[in-house]
């Protein structure tokens, strides 16, 4: 859907790259469209440390899933990754679009919920396996026909996105060739047994 | 809001306690409403194991954030905790009740968002956090006055919850004892030193 068709519904802000656009916290006053540009998000935790999440590219509702929730609030940092453009709709004029623009309608509750089935996922795969179990998964899934991969990210996004520190990690991988699932030189990995092969790993 | 405004837009769908009300996977047709009884979901690892997830109560959309995802599907195995009464009302139709009525609007969004706020909150909280940080911000959550708590949930349950093996969190557990944070006597603990008062733990 062409969301520029809201242009004369909203006010446009323009942001220099590097501008903070919303601080983490932050309420959540207006829709914000970003049209032209790219943001970043980080998110910043209890101790004070950044982590880079995610990067928004235009046409896209920013914090779609977050913006009717009872307390409103932006879940990370908003920053301009380079100059950019962005339409600001009250919520109250939003609303009443929805209300009179069915595709509308269907575009922002389809863009919620990928939202939140992407994170569910996320969240289910993080609950509910090993550490082990994700590490081989993760390895299956990644490998070409040959039973190699070479690991996309490095190991300390690795172990974010299992949800455990790094070392844990470097056991883990240690075990595996010690036990003979897999073989590493540096980034480079070869699956040598398919696990999926066993009742459970 | 009052969701039985609703009954006259569906048909009332009734289950026995114990019987499967939609399977994991299974396609999300119409909004399912909970009008009585209670419902449990549970998850269905590859592996087969059977994981309960949580309950739902009257009166309350079913999946809500999934509903209107690009491929919807039940994420989990709801299954009737007690005979439990259900409205069946078709997307098509429950698109017509959000464009006429603004107060089911705005209640459906809210929903769905807390939801998402919730899911995304815990997946923050898995991915940002060390197993130790973790730990000693549950524990500190949780702890009285006097500094103790009784653990609300099984070792094998907390670890679910970082998204760990149970022998690792039982590893800092003993970590934690050992270097003079915390005192464990069974489920019984004492938070001897405040991780808080550090920049780190």
């Amino acid at each position: 859907m062409d969301l520029k068709k809201l242009l004369p519904c909203g006010r446009i802000i323009v942001f220099k790259k590097g501008e903070i656009v919303k601080y983490q916290d932050e309420p959540i006053e207006d829709v914000l469209v970003l049209l032209e540009g790219t943001l970043k998000t980080e998110h910043v935790s209890e101790n004070g440390r950044t982590l880079e999440i995610d990067e928004i590219k235009p046409v896209q509702i920013i914090a779609s899933g977050f913006i009717f929730s009872s307390e409103p609030r932006f879940p990370v940092n908003v920053v301009a990754g380079e100059n950019s453009k962005i339409l600001s709709i009250s919520k109250e004029v939003f609303l009443d679009l929805l209300m009179k623009d069915r595709e509308l309608l269907l575009f922002f509750l389809k863009d919620v919920s990928e939202h939140f089935r992407v994170v569910s996922e996320k969240l289910f795969f993080l609950t509910t396996k090993t550490l082990r179990e994700k590490l081989m998964n993760f390895l299956v899934r990644h490998m070409n026909e040959k039973r190699e991969l070479t690991l996309p990210v490095t190991l300390e996004e690795l172990s974010r996105l299992f949800g455990c520190a790094r070392p844990a990690l470097s056991r883990v991988f240690q075990e595996l060739e010690r036990e003979g699932y897999i073989e590493k030189h540096g980034r480079r990995i070869k699956v040598l047994k398919d696990p999926l092969e066993h009742d459970r790993i």
